[in-house]
């Protein structure tokens, strides 16, 4: 089952990467900074979950682009919490995260543990957020963010 | 010509992000990591470009993702000539870049000044590359690096 080789593998990444997040020190300035240059928001949306300690708020900006790509803008000091890794006060790679959505909850275990294989550090068990969704997050080689994403109320196709 | 509203803008950087740059310290392990995820690429292409003192080098590797998004692994060394920006030990701003594609030159430099109204700053006069593209790169308000592409190799539907 260690195959190098990914024939055997039921679930790769292969080939989809599908929500860009960026992360801002302030949600208003940087939404409007990517309004001014044409992307299109409802807006702020998940201000309903406040966060607390162990959890990260929910207030997000999504812009959805061309191709079923999402941009998404989330405060710095969230998505280091979400993704556990430190905050950090100078940029640094915990500044932005390559969101991959796979199809079921076990699909996100197995997809971490072929990152583990492939060199790749987990910054944590994958957990369930308030809002929804069941995800983990790894750090490739150079430190890059990717995040491993279930949303049961997505359609069972993504 | 200075308004705030987009809506008098010829051109926006509406909704679509088409190349992820990921920078690498070594463009093989990276390659060798992204493929065992299971990210299909023909290999290290362009290492015919060598680069000098002012040029960066042309090797880079490319996978072709869903929706005709582009991830692409580059030298972090050469993102860094590339851009204008300082070579980094410690990642940082100029570890990635998101790549917007436009159809016509005058249109790289048009999304250039809408990004500056719109309080980015630019790391230096777009120019052309030895392999046929025109781009500038900006930061925005995070550091975040874009870079808006013309490649009059590619349709004129881009």
């Amino acid at each position: 089952m260690q195959q190098e080789d990914n024939g055997s593998r039921e679930h790769t990444m292969a080939n989809h990467v599908d929500v860009i997040t960026l992360a801002v020190s302030d949600l208003h300035r940087s939404l409007d900074f990517y309004r001014q240059l044409g992307f299109e928001s409802p807006g702020i949306i998940g201000s309903e979950f406040e966060g607390d300690d162990d959890q990260p708020a929910g207030a997000v900006v999504m812009f959805e682009l061309r191709g079923g790509l999402t941009l998404a803008l989330y405060p710095r000091s969230e998505l280091a919490k979400d993704s556990h890794l430190a905050d950090r006060t100078e940029p640094g790679p915990g500044e932005f995260s390559l969101g991959h959505l796979v199809s079921t909850r076990g699909e996100v275990d197995e997809i971490l543990r072929l990152a583990e294989d492939a060199g790749a550090t987990t910054t944590g068990p994958p957990h369930d957020r308030p809002w929804g969704i069941y995800s983990g997050y790894f750090q490739d080689p150079d430190g890059h963010l990717w995040e491993v994403i279930w949303n049961p109320g997505a359609s069972s196709d993504a």
